[in-house]
């Protein structure tokens, strides 16, 4: 977790102003340590670093560096730098900050992987062109609807209560309504609301699973890049997949670690695109239930089919209760509503929905109301109907674009549904360094090894979010700066 | 967490029926089995209990429970009762369900204590009178300004996308200039949006405390009620208070565990409604900045003051870092937004901020954007001034009630803002027995020993939610069973 203790710097002096420089840089060092901003214990770019950084001569650096030192502020630290020693406050009472960074790196959970973020931070870069970003584009969003929507909601709703620890009754009933189009039979109070369906990985995470529980999953996978099992302690096993999906048995076999749990998104898989055949399906379901292996299907991606409807959900088949069902307003509506569902046996849906009550105390009520009148009114079918054409056009134009650029040096295919690419170059090249490239050049790609357990040479691509001129420009970028790697 | 493991039946029989009650009883066992809903491994009601729930003669249900063990799909065990052993598939493949129960009784998180279980679920049955609720009631709510608030948020964020991990800039920005009104400064990248305070609270178990860690914190306090600290494996240490709030200094000296956190709600505390000195305040932080002695302050009831402006938080005094600042949106607008900030130095914000961004994604974008069009028109210091008029009248109502009900029985303090008044009775009382008779009588209160490190006789009670007349009706009832025990 070192990426807390060294100080990120983005100022510097104004060479206009009549303050020399050094005074500029004295006072914007003591007014970062003064205020808390910079914490005791945390350590300085070096002082050739600085002088980048400042644009100015080392020299400058230098001195300040020795004035701060000589004040007891810095202090040198062999092998470490310098080290933020000390506060202005503390010259006459030494150490009254608590020693935060210690407290940081003290925590249970895990900080996510560095690629994440910085993919997490630079999403929100305005000139940066995201090919991987995993959000329908604001400009295919039905805005007229929502605002609809919005005028719909009942004035006995705007009051925004609490709600009952499964969430919004009438939300449960229109998802329960809805999922008999997918085959799934689940009564509202098999249906759990959460906050996104990445909550529900972390409440399972968290009421079902003892630490050091094994996850089977996908290789690559979704879940590989959320630190989420990983910061609850569980041990995640890869299983390789063909093109029908994962054959655990075959990998596997009857031998299944104790208390462990399948997790899979069989439609759409994230990062890869695969669809589970339908008899795949069927094998996994019964091999799962003769080890009584508990799987969570993650079904986030299902509405996205772009020419015909994907194999029905496992949990339609799931007459004994073995699947616990994830599913997902984010990718098929809005991310920011935040909501995503959870269906299941009755008792595990109540165990989840009591640890939801001490993570959060439920998701957001107007969320849980805006959704109810999108799926009731019927213009959640509405908009779906319009949004995988758009999607699907958006897809062919990706897939064009990749047929002049990409198509001696990576291989790929044609989703039927969903919203990314899986590219994958004929030549082992540094994904990372690649990564760092495209950043410089202002794209923004999500390389493969964030979500694989082996090497990779892959690159998720995502056909929903930059726009046509945006896309262009950043495959053609991504194939220039592959070539020369 | 037995809880989870006995069944629990509200099902009849229907003597008007054709079909005998022994078929409709087997039906109904058998449904119940088949579909999952009931798992392998949850035990019966006894036969006594299921001749009273069903409202048949013992004879009826001896009968079913023997043809149901003559399947295979209950079986008696001594000392435990008649448990679900099979289902009907397993009848030709055994044990195709996985052991839910197993897995629910092997997470790491705690279930709530089943006082606040009950609590969550019947807060919902609307019949009952909640004497004790921490939410406004929805009369109270401007419903008008509301629809103004939907009406104005931008078209550009109706698409709701993702938002960067510390949450909307928007909001950051507007909360920035609130909080000066409170005398404290944060820059907006100081400022962490989380989904209510409570996940403040989750988060900072998660990321900044070792299992074992201790918090010390008010006795009685909120914080004891949640078993978030207690499922994250952290001590909680009570520290008892004084008319002026906590002299940790008085019962802990200088001798502190390691790695430990103050937990504290100096301003309308929940759930005494004590309000902390000025000058134990200043004391307060200048102790724990000796000790370099993290303070939380969770200042969720600032907003709520009645005659007076409470002494400023802690956190306006704090120039070192020390303090972690909580607020929400829960009390004094409408907490189905789920919406709270967290204000601390910039490397502990971003901390909290990469763990939220594994547990859900942040919180609801359109919660966010409604509160930043809440806060920057300006309707939301014009509701606080309405709100804290008919908050003043509520309180007044309910001392009215308590002095013609509860002179001779217990003792409270007429609160100076916030939502409670916290009942002492005089003579020592089994409120866990109070509670459920309360339940029987259609009143629901929250007994104080869930508050509480020490058997307790105190009562909270919220002037907040219940309507008059229902408050009436329920003061008097309460009076009642506790002069009967």
């Amino acid at each position: 977790m070192t990426q807390f203790n060294k100080i990120k710097i983005d100022w510097q002096p104004n060479k206009a102003l009549e303050e020399t420089l050094h005074n500029q840089i004295l006072n914007y060092f003591i007014k970062n340590i003064m205020s808390g901003e910079w914490l005791i214990g945390q350590v300085l770019p070096s002082q050739r670093q600085l002088a980048d950084i400042f644009n100015v001569n080392r020299s400058t650096v230098v001195a300040v560096i020795s004035e701060l030192t000589s004040l007891g502020i810095v202090e040198p630290h062999i092998g470490k730098g310098t080290q933020i020693a000390n506060n202005t406050w503390s010259l006459y009472s030494r150490n009254t900050t608590p020693e935060w960074d210690h407290y940081i790196n003290a925590g249970m959970h895990r900080s996510n992987l560095p690629t994440i973020q910085t993919i997490n931070t630079l999403e929100f870069n305005e000139n940066i062109i995201r090919l991987s970003t995993g959000e329908m584009a604001p400009e295919l969003f039905p805005h007229k609807m929502m605002r609809t929507v919005l005028d719909k909601i009942p004035t006995k709703a705007l009051s925004l209560n609490y709600l009952e620890p499964l969430g919004l009754l009438e939300l449960r009933e229109a998802l329960s309504e809805h999922l008999k189009t997918h085959g799934i039979n689940a009564a509202p109070d098999q249906v759990l609301i959460v906050s996104g369906s990445l909550q529900a990985l972390q409440l399972i995470s968290l009421s079902l699973l003892k630490k050091g529980s094994t996850i089977y999953l996908e290789e690559p996978s979704y879940a590989k890049s959320l630190n989420v099992f990983q910061s609850n302690s569980l041990n995640m096993v890869g299983i390789p997949m063909d093109k029908e999906g994962i054959c655990p048995w075959l990998h596997l076999g009857n031998r299944l670690d104790k208390d462990a749990i399948l997790y899979t998104i069989p439609t759409y898989h994230n990062p890869t695109n695969h669809v589970m055949s339908l008899k795949r399906r069927h094998e996994l379901l019964s091999w799962s239930k003769s080890l009584q292996l508990p799987i969570i299907e993650d079904d986030a991606y299902r509405e996205l089919w772009f020419d015909e409807v994907p194999p029905p959900p496992l949990k339609s088949f799931d007459d004994t209760g073995n699947v616990l069902y994830l599913g997902s307003a984010s990718k098929s509506l809005a991310p920011g509503l935040r909501i995503g569902w959870v269906v299941g046996p009755k008792p595990v849906v109540n165990r989840l929905s009591d640890i939801k009550m001490q993570a959060d105390y439920g998701a957001s009520s107007l969320s849980q109301w805006v959704l109810t009148e999108w799926i009731t009114s019927g213009l959640y079918q509405e908009h779906l109907t319009s949004f995988r054409l758009k999607l699907k056009s958006k897809r062919d134009y990706l897939d064009l674009l990749l047929k002049e650029e990409f198509s001696e040096i990576a291989t790929w295919q044609l989703p039927t549904g969903g919203y990314y690419i899986w590219l994958t170059l004929n030549k082992k090249i540094d994904t990372s360094k690649l990564f760092d490239q495209g950043i410089k050049e202002n794209i923004l790609i999500n390389p493969g090894y964030i979500y694989s357990f082996k090497n990779n040479v892959s690159i998720r691509l995502s056909y929903a979010y930059a726009k046509e001129e945006d896309l262009k420009t950043g495959i053609k970028k991504l194939s220039q700066l592959i070539k020369k790697l």
